[in-house]
């Protein structure tokens, strides 16, 4: 990888991944990357993520099925964020909702602008699974 | 503010920033907000920033007169993460391109897939200058 690659300082070090719709343009989540989630995205063209919560790589749709195939990877300016164009089986959202930007502040209130694509009772055994 | 709302833990407390240019989609940069630059965004319709490597506000455009003007602004599931939809004048990018997303992954090496709209030695007086 050229010099251009995202930084990785070390293996535990996190670069942020942005999740777009491939086709649609929606913004669809946020996540963080570490070399061995970004090494296994590029090889595998799904999207793998490092869980902060669980300290572990997180293939996202693992539990929900819900997967991002990729379709384009760029990366920032210096390097500590990245940008993956992806088709998004499913919702992006633990929430059930397409994206996880499913709130609007809309005169001064939060507004739900999106509808639910799925339960997640439906898809996650545990309540309260932070990882998608 | 509603419960909803980003979540700031203290005045230091971080939430990332996603801009997306409100009509074309593309996604033109990431960024930081701390309270005071949210409450500021919100009040001003402008794009106000936290930079950490300066530690203050950073009001974009200050210096290159490339501000965002705010359309929408929306939050994440979890609050520790926003997108702004913005007008942007000129280039977001302190290197002059549109988006900081300048670089594709392509077979393998990194391509540069847009053109430069300005010269960032036009804009900035100092060499190097982090923020734009």
């Amino acid at each position: 990888m050229s010099a251009d690659a995202p930084k990785f300082d070390g293996p535990n070090s996190l670069v942020t991944a942005v999740v777009q719709d491939a086709a649609t343009g929606n913004v669809l989540m946020l996540a963080h990357m570490n070399r061995a989630a970004w090494e296994e995205t590029v090889a595998s063209g799904y999207a793998v993520f490092f869980s902060r919560s669980r300290q572990r790589l997180w293939r996202k749709g693992e539990t929900s099925g819900h997967v991002q195939k990729v379709r384009e990877m760029y990366v920032d300016c210096d390097g500590d964020a990245v940008l993956l164009k992806v088709d998004q089986t499913g919702a992006a959202c633990h929430e059930g909702f397409e994206s996880c930007f499913f709130r609007r502040l809309d005169h001064g209130k939060w507004r739900v602008i999106a509808e639910r694509l799925v339960d997640p009772a439906t898809i996650y055994p545990k309540a309260n699974e932070a990882d998608a």
